[in-house]
């Protein structure tokens, strides 16, 4: 079984960016607020949107399931205040969870939360559990910097973020960190921003003793970590300087990388570098990049056919990182795919 | 020869960092602040922190030249305006200088910018100047974040930086694009905020039409170019989903990275993605990670190791990378050597 760790929605129905833009001039004029009944798309639209996109390129590219959430960029959490993110959010995660009840055998769900810059993250929480104990969600994305690109809240590591933390071990669920689109003309959204948020997050951990307070804690980093493992020696070597004790006990055993990377060479370092333990296969198809690679002739997003040529990884070390790893990681998701015998 | 493009005076006597804070008690209490002649380090001073340092290095790991300018993590532009920016930036500017002086030939000087957040980068022009027609300085340090991790300056493409630039084409030299430290908590400063300042410098460009309008202007992106040459394929394809001409094109012929990346499976991922003309010798030597790397039994920052080892140079590669890049990039060092027949 091949599950694909990083999904979004990127392809919903038109009338769902039509509802936000409406939500957004409400913001400021709240005679155009809509409401959530506002907006009607049905099983059919719903269907449509993947069978020609996500679906259509799982049969072609052989995967079977992927982890789905809300498309990262539109989260904007940075617009509004909480109760404008608190409506987005459930919106965004019923269509999900919608999506996962017509496709039950190719989706899993993934929250997103409707953070909102300077507000207590543990408001999140109602939210979370709905989708956890409602819509069976195995998941969460957790954004470490909800002003987008202004880098206002704590780092992951302040207690700031600890009702979270504390609610995502009940439910025994991990938090890929994944910041939205960014507001600051600094940096770009997908080529900048994202990759700097991995990169962030990991030395936010890296400099803490986080996992000491929650040993069972679970954070995957994605866009194959960012810069990390290009700059292992760097990390290592940083550790080494703080005496933290050695990285794969002081954070690989709670922060896992997908391979949202999209050329060989990159895969080639990550499965290198990295233990096989620690990467999970994900694609974010239909993303951030969606061109062909004329180098290859396949989707720079098709990141499958890195895995399986990369020169290290075992067969067995491959279905660790096509399954074994994605169930271990995500254990509601092992026990849904165990009920039903897969 | 072999030159290494990157290396700051970090091991710079203690009256320095002692002058510093007298100095930035006087930014509150002018009283306390300072004048530049309370600063008194003499030659043997100045001989005696190279030669046990740099140099002992350079001659144990074989390295001819270093370019070397001030610190950067203590160049906190943040710090301060632009008064106690430009007289710290002279300061360790003249320091550089005299050290160009007493190790002529292993030593040329990189000069930091008195740059000051908010502050038009215009008013560093007489430093600039100062630095390449006084002191034969061969490059300039450019820090895109002078707010020290909250990003408040226009992007590098923006028309905020065109008289540097402008002043850049006039006198031939390069500018390495480096931040200084990082202010904000989110940020560490060598494992998160230097890093994404290279990913985010790059992606600047990308998005930009800089070098249409300055086809001589040259950057250097330390740390191996942050995350960008791991992720070369989604910089490759969100140029193509832009429509920019191919990178080789658009970018490669004014962006550099050097070879700050400590340990061997990185250097490899460079080699083998970026075109060797494109790649420059660089350690940053005493810098950021200091540590032997327990795998290799060598320091971390031992970059040549690397650069030798790697399967993807051949050695008339490994001779641009070492030299004909530095001195293309940095004509005026170029000069220099061949004035001296070097």
């Amino acid at each position: 079984m091949i599950i694909d760790c990083h999904g979004h929605y990127t392809t919903a129905p038109p009338a769902l960016e039509q509802w936000r833009k409406r939500q957004i001039a409400g913001i400021s004029d709240p005679s155009l607020m809509p409401a959530r009944s506002d907006l009607t798309i049905t099983d059919d639209q719903l269907r449509e949107s993947i069978e020609v996109n996500q679906l259509a390129l799982m049969k072609k590219r052989g995967i079977d399931l992927v982890i789905f959430s809300p498309r990262a960029s539109f989260m904007a959490h940075h617009i509004g205040d909480f109760a404008v993110s608190s409506a987005w959010a459930a919106i965004c995660n019923e269509l999900c969870f919608r999506i996962t009840q017509l496709f039950p055998r190719h989706f899993a769900g993934a929250a997103m939360l409707p953070q909102s810059p300077g507000v207590d993250p543990r408001t999140c929480i109602p939210e979370l559990d709905k989708c956890v104990n409602e819509y069976g969600f195995v998941g969460i994305n957790l954004n470490p910097d909800p002003s987008g690109g202004h880098w206002t809240s704590p780092p992951l590591s302040d207690r700031h973020w600890y009702p979270l933390y504390e609610r995502m071990v009940e439910h025994d669920i991990p938090a890929m960190i994944h910041v939205s689109t960014s507001c600051n003309a600094c940096f770009h959204t997908t080529g900048a921003h994202y990759l700097n948020a991995d990169t962030t997050a990991f030395m936010q951990c890296l400099t803490s003793t986080l996992f000491k307070d929650f040993p069972t804690l679970r954070f995957l980093i994605p866009h194959g970590g960012g810069a990390v493992p290009y700059h292992w020696g760097r990390f290592r070597g940083l550790a080494q300087d703080m005496k933290t004790p050695p990285l794969t006990e002081h954070l690989l055993k709670n922060i896992f990388f997908d391979t949202c990377v999209y050329h060989q060479p990159g895969i080639d370092l990550l499965t290198r570098v990295m233990p096989v333990e620690n990467i999970l296969f994900g694609s974010e198809m239909i993303g951030a990049v969606r061109g062909i690679d004329p180098e290859t002739g396949y989707g720079y997003d098709d990141t499958k056919r890195y895995i399986e040529q990369t020169p290290h990884l075992t067969a067995a070390a491959r279905q660790m990182v096509y399954e074994t790893n994605a169930r271990r990681v995500f254990p509601r998701l092992d026990a849904a795919l165990s009920a039903r015998h897969d």
